[in-house]
């Protein structure tokens, strides 16, 4: 495994969420495996669990993580082939992602998307600057369209709360917030569940169609009622539109899940990636009952990150 | 110990006392004993020392700290039991403290007042919301009401400088200052002083009365010059009203020491928490000279954490 | 050697390079060598590759790196002896200084110039009172009027590079600029590179010389393009007037080296200390060429840092 960006292959995808459950049950087995190797987590954007969980997982191996906010701590970067720097960016991404490539072993960086320039994310045109410029593997702590540690750790939760013998009906549903929100999230988890053989419906208000290439092999649904019916596993995010890119087509309150959405749906599992606006995108009720498997998503989060890195040093 | 909040009894003061002296002797000795365990340091509020001397304890200890800045690498959080999260919070302490707790063995915290609102500060509603939600051990790095590591550090400042078969006279005093400042480290300097067994009286002018129930067990002295009179140990300390909560009423610059306030307490030794505004709180007269412990006390805020966080993982 | 704030002597440089060469064939030789010790670095001031070069020299020697940002996680620090502090600063640097001196057993700290109080700077007045008031080793990580460990890593690189039995002809070029930049880089090259025993000259626009005291034993050709003739290694850098000091005398993009200004020096090698602005201090053509030595410059921090550590630790 070169870099850790997107779903590769079911295989893979595996190998991972079996051995991100080794190191669940025992999380410093490893412990000497990564020493003398450091991984460096670029921020260009705010980060909690995302933060912690890399910088844990790599201590579980031994690795040395170092964090650098680059948007607080340093300086705007310029994006740009061929660009004359005369204006507010300091370095050019070249030139950085060269020298961060030279003092990590691995770097893992987090670029979200503007949500105003379609091509350019659609591209994930930062991050790949980053791939192309640091000569060394790269992992994404949540790039412009994908966030494949979170849907790894998503993984892991799903299989670790199947009912044996049962191919579970594994739902994406669109939720209500008050800001426009990158499409990463879902399309990754999209991406994921089709990848990993789940029978995933995606169900939305119209006009929020996500990007096809993520969601080829999944059943749309705008009926929201008819998507949750015998659902075992439903997974809550907003996302902005992607056709009328980055803009807030619908603010329909009811899309926001409470008990009596899941009449048809008894024992359904509610996911959320968080962090979660409370009784905005998802109900106080839902969040604080025993349907919700967010805390657990957030735990493996860390093996997730450790499986990976493990991976990738090897 | 589950939490480190507030003085609890003597005998336990008296334990961390002694541990910190040991450390102080040989920071290294248990340089295992915290292997493999890792203490979030959450931060809402700006910190050097306390920053900086936890993660050196933790360090001390064989324990990885992370230290996480929540105003500036993070977001706002909502603190409102069913709050519609549809303003500017981010996420539910609920969940970030759940997540936190999954991450981390012991969390130490941060959480500064509003000084507007007098109820939720006297419950101390932010830092006691991590710890009903974290699941974790606790320990106070400043909370709305109390300094308990600062507060530690001071004890142990104190029994180094006591001069042995004399029961001291310390006095916490209050200073001027240009801003509104909270009561915690008055507060905690109080109830430890109080409750370690120390003969104390609390000078200040009228209307900056303390909360009662930290100084029950104190003698309250509005003359200043009275109140210094054969002291051996003098803190001090700026605090805004606890009645008229939150305001400043007095600016009298002649409450700031300098030498000449101790012409009845020739012996006496000053202290200060820091960061000191010079010749506002405190004169330069008396902060270079001899009767300076404030350094002393900085350089105690590494045992007292190491003690803290010594017994907190036993 | 006690701090390191400057060239001392050729033997002393002569040692580092060797030890920095040393580090870089194999980083983690004396990986026990600083085991126990703590170096804090201390930032006044934004940094990407101080910050991250300084921390892995250090995990390279076992040390423990502590990185405080001063002007985002703590406060504005009080420089003035005697001050009243009424105002916008809350801790003087004697105190805080001190504080950190106990905390640590090396301080590496970053004070850029005001660029307005020429004498302050001239005097590295910030720098060295952290110097005056810590009481511990103090290293520069770029102080008002040098950047030493830039200088060393450059001293590495050119040796690095020089072909064997040629004496260099190295020149350093000023370049354009938007802003108005500090004197540190080019003053500090300029001192080793003469300490050094380097053929140098200095190239610049009228209004550009800089001080002097780093300038003597150079030659000063107003002249870019005679200046350039037969160099071997040229360092490009911009920076304010010093004469009348700070201001930005001259925008002349000509001075902005691209290949035809190397018709004469056809083997000559390009450097810069990096962040570079592309395209206005140096074009495209030379940074993304075979002169550049850019990337190694940036390499060789990490071994400079180290050697200058290990020998401050000894």
């Amino acid at each position: 495994m070169n870099h850790f960006t997107q779903f590769e292959n079911k295989s893979l995808a595996e190998q991972l969420i079996e051995e991100a459950l080794k190191y669940k049950s025992d999380p410093r087995q490893h412990i000497s495996k990564g020493l003398g190797k450091r991984v460096g987590c670029i921020f260009l954007n705010p980060s909690l669990r995302t933060r912690a969980s890399t910088q844990i997982a790599a201590l579980n191996l031994g690795m040395d993580p170092i964090v650098m906010n680059m948007d607080k701590e340093g300086w705007a970067l310029e994006m740009q082939e061929g660009a004359v720097m005369n204006k507010g960016t300091v370095e050019h991404i070249k030139d950085a992602a060269a020298v961060l490539g030279t003092y990590f072993d691995v770097l893992a960086i987090r670029a979200f998307p503007s949500l105003s320039n379609k091509q350019e994310d659609s591209e994930d045109f930062v991050f790949n600057q980053f791939i192309k410029y640091s000569g060394v593997p790269v992992i994404s702590l949540e790039s412009a369209i994908r966030h494949p540690l979170q849907s790894l750790a998503d993984m892991i939760t799903i299989q670790e709360n199947i009912i044996a013998g049962h191919k579970p009906k594994v739902v994406l549903t669109w939720a209500p917030h008050i800001k426009a929100i990158p499409h990463a999230v879902a399309n990754s988890f999209a991406e994921w569940a089709i990848g990993c053989g789940h029978d995933l419906t995606i169900t939305h208000p119209e006009g929020y169609d996500l990007d096809p290439k993520f969601t080829k092999g999944s059943k749309i649904e705008y009926n929201q009622q008819k998507a949750l019916t015998d659902a075992d596993f439903v997974y809550v995010k907003n996302w902005s539109a992607f056709d009328d890119y980055g803009k807030i087509h619908c603010t329909d309150t009811s899309w926001m899940l409470t008990e009596k959405h899941f009449k048809n749906a008894k024992n359904a599992k509610v996911m959320h990636c968080l962090p979660v606006r409370r009784n905005v995108e998802l109900s106080d009720e839902i969040l604080n009952g025993s349907r919700s498997l967010v805390q657990k998503q957030a735990e493996n989060r860390i093996y997730a990150a450790q499986a990976v890195l493990s991976k990738i040093i090897e």
